[in-house]
């Protein structure tokens, strides 16, 4: 039989091999009107797109789009400092392409990344677009399973 | 060769075919931080969790979550209300449970709706939680491809 400590410790094993787990609710505000919530209180509003209706809220679908050009640019701007580069802004235009037919998911995101700085070094850049959008941005490893993901960037002397 | 007329309904029809295309900007605020907007200047605000660091917005993966429970009860709601039943309020709980390796994905999401309203019919209510998840829904059907979702629903008499 194990020890005591043995079990101890392969429980804290399993416990820290576990995945990161987050909570959010979601409450209905009437009509086409969505608040979603972390266990913190921070807050996000959402209102659904109705053909002639004026939204004061972004969609859930405009704010998918959003949370791929901040999960990316993050692992870029990251990327680039190690490296020493000296960026200095982080923009990214993203065109999202809807299918006809429920469910209307995107089938093609394009992404333009315009990244400012002094001398930064082209291979770098290009190298932390691609590795931020294939290996370390959970949104794009999530939305790439459905949509063909494109990305580009530009270079502006800042 | 084909009348002006005919020319007109061929590119009103390829253009009435033709995919919803959405638009986002997303820019660098600095830090951690990043705001997203749309083509009419609705914004979202995006910090990414650091350990150790009290966040001051939400992070684009949190917004994930949510986008999913929004876009998910509006159909829900739309279904049950085209069904005459008396919904009245309607909260979604989810759980996203990420995997430890980049990129970071949820490899499980957990809903649960509570739905409340007055002599609500359970065969409509799990009906129009399976639709809309699975037919309607277009964050879920972006997500689906990459999670398992798993949902459930709770009835509250009010």
């Amino acid at each position: 039989m194990p020890s005591k400590r043995y079990i101890l410790i392969c429980k804290r094993h399993k416990f820290d091999a576990m995945p990161t787990v987050k909570n959010m609710v979601v409450d209905w505000l009437g009509d086409v009107k969505f608040v979603g919530r972390n266990e913190k209180g921070l807050k996000i509003n959402f209102e659904i797109a109705l053909e002639g209706v004026e939204s004061t809220e972004l969609s859930p679908m405009e704010t998918l789009l959003a949370s791929l050009g901040a999960c990316s640019s993050y692992y870029i701007i990251t990327i680039l400092k190690k490296q020493r580069q000296d960026i200095k802004g982080l923009s990214v235009e993203l065109t999202g392409l809807r299918r006809d037919e429920p469910p209307r998911i995107y089938t093609e995101i394009h992404m333009k990344y315009i990244v400012k700085g002094s001398g930064l070094n082209r291979n770098f850049v290009e190298n932390a677009v691609k590795i931020s959008n294939e290996k370390y941005c959970s949104v794009g490893g999530m939305l790439s399973k459905a949509a063909k993901i494109v990305y580009s960037y530009e270079i502006v002397e800042a």
